[in-house]
């Protein structure tokens, strides 16, 4: 029963991604039929029982009696402290094991702080004064909380790291369950109200059967994880933590829907849909091309040489988006140019015939760097020097990076295009594609992910070989709305007519400039958008490996003047939800493959 | 020699705005004839002695000698601290009393840290250690700061907040001078990296001469505050802070020029240009027109009834935009209806001829008010849950200010206009008009400041009466650059090109659809972008009061038709520094302005 269709994308059981998948702007609270509805943002079906992200731990009554005397009480506390600091430790370390090194800067900044002499010194006190382990935890961290806390608009926002310290070592003390995720032997449907990189870094994927989330948006960070594991996923799903552990669930991620307690016949029946659309993926082999036959490349997204092994059993024609911070972070010396090459080279020769796109390093506030710290802090990262921005601070820098890949290139049959993220303007699309010329690389582009950089990009195309367009961030900033912020969700939508008016724009812009213009965000691997963006005119795709089957077959089941006649009636319509309605009649196939 | 002309905009003494006034990437060093560049972005020349924002209060050597023993010592350090904490309350207090609340806030947060009894003891136990107080306070902090800045992303920005209340008390303890603005008896020159609201919440206009800040962008807090003051101002100008105290200089604030050392020639020419040019607009009064009398109704932004002196002086036709903010910040419960009512009646009775736009309360993360928390932690504040969005959470709330202003309204003969803040879409249009139409206003309006509502202004155009573009956050939206960062400054200009794109798509959408569309950002108040605005199909303008009257003058020296060509040589350029230069030859009356 439970293990679900976690491998390949399933067929969801009636409802389609385009009517469910839509982003609701309130509802979705148990209907009748045990339902709860949220956005679909990675399709498959899953069943099976719930684990929660366990809840928070309660305050330790203040008049709790000491089990022993001082000295014994302060050595469980301080003991708890340091096993609490070990266990983040052990969790960073695994989570950089399986490549995630945010997720380990992060714990280990937390360890740090559960290590603070200060705190066990607090500790020490309180339990001098008779103040049983867990009371005493609580206080001497009360003392942190206060003064950040009280800092107010400063520090108040950074309370819940402190709190989590204090939790999991009061969850220790009093043997309650860990906060975070849950550990369990046997597959089950993971639910939360949000995850964070921190919360899924150490997560066996052969373990979760679909991830359900009550906020979160489909550029969210459980989204996009769901999408690289193959799992289904649905977010911005309320009445989600409302469920009990050990509830059953059947979970449809293309439909953005959560069925309650499902009957055998239910789970059956999706699953046995879910198995035939796999095996109709299974025939869609080749490169990408629409029913008549007009060639769109389709691409991988990659973080390093380690993400190959799945783009290329998935079929990918290349690397439409090569992430190059994972050579960058977690080490406090930059990678020699030998190192950088290698990492390059074996992308390059993985894909003989095809090519290869490599993003220069994207550092910034919200990604810094030990050997490029920030110029200053930063109110809004997302809004700061990142990306070239911060690039052209550090030009030996970037003269490296792009000194390496020239030279893994050299020799070898792919073609090599190299972007910049966080290009706004003419004048530094030039910049950069001046400094890539100097290193002998002949195709410098850049990523289209500011809005006036799409809507110049008529300027831009006269300086660069190629764009690739970001969808996430570039609806981030056209609708003003953070990708991290569930609440936002459906400002964050790709399908926002107005982010479709930059992707066309920024496409006939690169057409009439005899340029290439692909696509590398998120909105790339959603099958129906594909044939929109396809028809708005863009000339490759690039998106997480297991996605590309379903986009390679939505493809080649619409004519090219399908998808242009879908985008026509993409941008026609007046809000998101609208737009991926309109498309329906255009895009007629797409109840064959189950969307 | 000091005084310069600071309460009438100044003629530049030979260069002009669109020359100086860009914003350079790079220079800007002194040169041969000790002139500095930057960016002008307060019109009128100012010449006297620089003071500086002190510098850093250095680390206090480990192996002081105490000066007394343990207790006396123990006693001036808490003293020290005592006085840090009154004097930043002081502050607050005297920076409400000049209608700076936010600046209070912070003050407060930090005399609040400076009273921390966790910081006391810190410093009783080092002193009881035989330290002396100063390195005891530094000790003592150090404990807080460690904890800090060795959680890394998370809480090292903060730091800077503890350094300042520590270097404070240290510089109380050994004598040196206070860090932040320094206090003067005569006329001078602020010179200063950056300026923050805390810095400036107890400046005296009357001490101020010009101010110069090495970084900080068009719309940084230096600029806004420059203008509303009326005095000459250069930003993004590298160099300025290597200036000693004491040096004279003659700041052009439409320029962008500092020179160092001037001549009396220098300076009375300078100051004679400038009467010449005050003389020139004390000539330019009634209604905003072209020379060709189309009609641009001139208004002023305003923060209470407080500014409506200034406006009403200032030969303002209405209020542009109303920002309703004050009423709520820096009190515990929100404003009663009555009160409300009385504010908005009081601006609304000031312009019995004119109109009123009234933007209701634009609160979130960045603005947090006590009884309206914002939903979450928000990494990117400025993307967050601000404006409308936060409304729709609070809708009681929202109908509560609509009903006051309706009733303020009712028997007035001034047109009431109301517009929502952060509207993204259609759809949160219809919304926000319908909630107005229901309260009994009848032109339901709003801002135009995400993308993506310029890009769809056509569909908004259909739910609402009229649009009043806000260029600063258009800008930093649309360059995806923090208004907040002076190092962005270049990507912060209204005069980038894709900006001008949006700004003429959402007049000729408002124009097809027979609405008005303003802009109150400060692109307005720049009186040759203001003529580009005009020329792009802007119906109105609306700026701090000061720049009301070189506006009108430069709009009654050109035709519409001049405008419109200039607007079109602006779009046609490539970046921000062509489209100034691009619009001279189109604008010929410009240097007969001193611009």
């Amino acid at each position: 029963m439970a293990g679900g269709t976690s491998e390949t994308p399933g067929l969801p059981n009636d409802a389609g991604l385009p009517k469910g998948g839509g982003l609701p702007k309130g509802g979705g609270l148990p209907n009748g039929g045990g339902l709860l509805n949220g956005a679909g943002v990675s399709p498959g079906v899953g069943a099976g029982p719930i684990r929660s992200v366990a809840g928070a731990v309660p305050e330790p009554p203040a008049d709790a009696k000491p089990a022993g005397d001082p000295e014994a009480e302060r050595a469980t506390a301080l003991a708890a402290l340091a096993a609490v600091a070990e266990d983040l430790e052990a969790r960073g370390a695994k989570a950089a094991e399986v490549g995630n090194t945010d997720g380990q800067d992060v714990l280990n900044a937390q360890a740090l702080m559960a290590r603070d002499p200060g705190l066990a010194d607090g500790v020490t006190a309180k339990v001098n004064d008779g103040v049983a382990a867990a009371r005493a935890v609580f206080d001497a961290f009360g003392v942190y909380r206060e003064m950040l806390a009280g800092a107010g608009e400063y520090l108040a926002a950074r309370v819940t790291d402190l709190d989590d310290i204090r939790d999991r070592t009061i969850a220790r003390l009093l043997g309650l369950p860990m906060p975070g995720v849950p550990e369990s032997d046997e597959p089950f449907v993971l639910v939360a109200r949000d995850l964070a990189p921190a919360d899924t870094a150490v997560l066996d994927p052969a373990q979760v059967v679909a991830f359900v989330t009550e906020e979160g948006g489909p550029t969210s960070h459980t989204a996009i994880l769901a999408r690289t594991m193959g799992v289904p996923a649905v977010v911005a799903c309320p009445g989600a933590t409302g469920l009990a552990d050990g509830t059953l669930v059947l979970v449809d991620g293309a439909a953005g829907t959560v069925r309650i307690d499902p009957s055998e016949d239910e789970i059956a029946k999706a699953e046995s849909a879910a198995d035939a659309r796999a095996a109709l993926l299974e025939d869609a082999t080749g490169p990408g091309a629409t029913k008549d036959g007009h060639k769109v490349p389709l691409l991988a997204n990659i973080g390093g040489p380690k993400d190959l092994e799945a783009a290329l059993e998935h079929g990918a024609e290349g690397v439409g988006l090569y992430r190059t911070e994972f050579l960058f972070l977690d080490r406090s010396t930059p990678p020699t140019d030998a190192e950088q090459e290698d990492a390059y080279r074996k992308v390059l020769e993985a894909f003989p015939d095809g090519r290869v796109v490599v993003r220069t390093l994207d550092a910034g506030a919200d990604k810094p760097l030990a050997f490029l710290p920030p110029p200053g802090e930063e109110p809004n990262p997302a809004l700061g020097e990142r990306g070239l921005r911060m690039m052209r601070h550090h030009p030996d820098f970037m003269s490296a990076q792009l000194g390496a890949l020239a030279r893994a290139a050299s020799g070898l049959p792919a073609k090599l295009e190299v972007m910049a993220p966080m290009v706004t303007d003419a004048d530094e699309a030039a910049y950069f594609a001046a400094a890539c010329r100097e290193a002998g690389i002949d195709y410098p582009g850049v990523m289209i992910e500011v809005p006036a950089a799409a809507l110049r990009a008529q300027d831009i195309a006269a300086e660069v070989e190629f764009f690739s367009i970001g969808t996430n961030d570039l609806t981030q900033y056209t609708c003003a709305a953070d990708r991290q912020i569930g609440g936002l969700a459906a400002l964050q939508d790709p399908w926002q007519p107005a982010v479709l008016d930059l992707v066309a724009l920024s496409a006939s812009a690169a057409g009439e400039a005899g340029k290439s213009c692909g696509v590398c965000g998120e909105a790339a691997g959603d099958p129906v958008l594909a044939c929109v963006l396809v028809g708005l005119g863009v000339t490759s795709l690039s998106m997480s490996a297991p996605s590309l089957a379903l986009v390679r077959a939505a493809l080649a089941r619409h004519t090219l003047d399908e998808c242009r006649q879908a985008a026509e009636a993409a941008r026609s319509a007046r809000t998101a939800e609208a737009a991926r309605a309109a498309v329906r009649p255009h895009l007629p196939a797409l109840p064959d493959l189950g969307l």
